[in-house]
């Protein structure tokens, strides 16, 4: 027996299994268009996108990253990142390769963002954009969409929204937050293979997109779109995956964006009650409803992981780094239950009782 | 029923898929470390790299094509392209986007690539590379390997092979040709489904790539190469594809690729012999034993095309643009046999004598 609460890969569907296990088919044809013309359509109302677009890539997450600064800006913008964690600071580093000018604000593990850390560097110059990794899935902080939409419109930046790891656990409403670009990964809460990552744009990102020369072939998004226009991708895309997201995408959309994210907010509660009650603890900043980051005082963290896998088939996600000893995260995304939280919980606190 | 005879996705066998339907695991740990390892081992025996190295990348050919330009080559170069068709023609307009200066050597549909025509340009200048695309996939010549090879020993040539449609087809030996990289794609003669490309590098051009700045942060060949030192990638691969590649790599080791070549010839052969009986043709030119164009002198291989598919559920591959109606192409790569071409042929045989 096994059981993934790790953040991607997460536990997968049976029926995502099931197609998983078939032949590939040939993709050059309308049946497959029609298949990118469904998963388009879907993914744009699951993420309040009507008048945008959707580019399907196949690579991780962060090739969607960098294709969007590549696609998205030039030298000539000057943009906010919110660095606050890995995948943060991965955006700082595309900056730099790509010769965009940016500010990092610079969030410490443990601090919780505020407006004000970001008001402060707007004051110093003229800013075009800002980046956020809206859960900065190193550490679980899901920062505040609203008062992040609040800082984008009053100081008309473009506003790019990593939520690879928040879409479907927290709410990420294009529409109602004037994003410009959501970047998505098949392996989190989509539930699906790792190896396709979707970029939304709004409709004034679009026209951004169109007078900007990506200087790429693979990762051109006037390519992409031009080619999504008869459902189909510029060259060959991840078809399996493609075709497991058209089953996902129809299946969300019977359950509800808003429903999915309300279970997804229950378990998480869940969990970070029990998680008290068996004498751990997890971070004070907000936190997605997709992970938490479970704080083991006596630095055992990398010890339980592995008798987790050992005794029962658990795995969790371990941390890197600083971290690797002390945290290590529970994902609520996938195929979760109150009952596997519960199974958790259990050997977590049965396997410290072990170690004592 | 139905079966592929598309160049990619090819028909899979039944052990991939096996695999295709399990969970994904999680990979940051020793096990898929172990994975990566032994995939990376057997594919640079099979490629004969053995003291050269591998780099997985979760992207299509193209992006793999366009990776090897970014890391291997930079604005000082200057490069022979071997132009014969739309995969040729792909990585003139890569050069083209980074800048890297070339001259491209065409190759008209019907015409035999020749050393004079590459010497031709070799006289011109001063030329540091070649670009090829062993089998020109759009219409299935292969070039003469042993020619190439000599052009660019003689001429210090640094020699690129895609090879994404003629390995395990026709010889691809690193080191009796003494290429510099090879890109290989999942989804040809490796018989997995589509989102994992290869590129294999030899000594000497991981030379080349330690001192060349890739501009890139998804695509930087450096990252792979230290993250492989640890079985790893920098960012999450396509997981799946990877643990299929070493079943697929394991068994390809066991039946040796000299034998698979021979294999895949004997049906090619057939394949060819039986086109000719039933009076339609193939080109003159070589052509790789991946793939066999057929020419329909009356103009109809998409009705032909069409038919197959609505009457024996056989998928061949349609040929675009001007070749739309005079040619459609058939795989002999992936789970393909004698017996399989022969039901092709008699079907094509039975859809022209309903069709006259």
């Amino acid at each position: 027996m096994s059981h993934l609460f790790t953040i991607g890969p997460v536990e997968m569907y049976p029926e995502t299994l099931e197609i998983g296990g078939k032949q590939v088919p040939y993709f050059r044809n309308d049946e497959f268009s029609n298949v990118v013309f469904s998963v388009n359509e879907g993914l744009k109302r699951l993420l309040f996108n009507e008048d945008g677009e959707i580019v399907l890539l196949t690579s991780s997450g962060t090739g969607a990253m960098e294709a969007t600064i590549m696609n998205c800006f030039t030298k000539e913008d000057n943009l906010i990142v919110i660095d606050g964690g890995s995948f943060g600071h991965r955006f700082t580093q595309i900056c730099d390769v790509h010769e965009i000018p940016y500010e990092a604000v610079n969030v410490a593990f443990g601090e919780t963002l505020t407006r004000e850390m970001i008001e402060e560097k707007l004051g110093n110059d003229k800013f075009t954009g800002l980046l956020v990794n809206l859960d900065e899935t190193s550490n679980g902080q899901l920062y505040d969409i609203k008062m992040l939409s609040d800082v984008c419109k009053e100081n008309d930046l473009i506003f790019v929204v990593d939520a690879i790891s928040a879409f479907l656990a927290d709410e990420v409403n294009m529409d109602k937050y004037a994003i410009d670009a959501v970047i998505l990964s098949s392996q989190k809460a989509l539930s699906l293979a790792p190896g396709l990552s979707i970029v939304a744009l709004s409709e004034r990102m679009l026209k951004r997109v169109e007078v900007i020369d990506s200087k790429s072939i693979y990762f051109d998004f006037k390519d992409h779109l031009k080619n999504a226009e008869r459902g189909q991708t510029p060259f060959t895309p991840a078809v399996r995956i493609i075709i497991e997201l058209e089953d996902m995408v129809k299946r969300l959309e019977e359950k509800g964006v808003d429903n999915i994210i309300k279970e997804t907010n229950e378990i998480a509660t869940y969990f970070r009650k029990r998680v008290k009650e068996i004498g751990l603890d997890y971070p004070s900043y907000p936190l997605s409803n997709a992970v938490t980051p479970i704080i083991f005082p006596d630095n055992n963290a990398d010890v339980v992981y592995k008798e987790l896998i050992k005794d029962y088939g658990f795995v969790v996600n371990p941390s890197g780094g600083d971290f690797a000893k002390s945290m290590f995260r529970v994902s609520h995304v996938g195929n979760q239950s109150i009952e596997c939280c519960e199974a958790l919980i259990r050997a977590i606190s049965e396997t410290l009782k072990k170690l004592e």
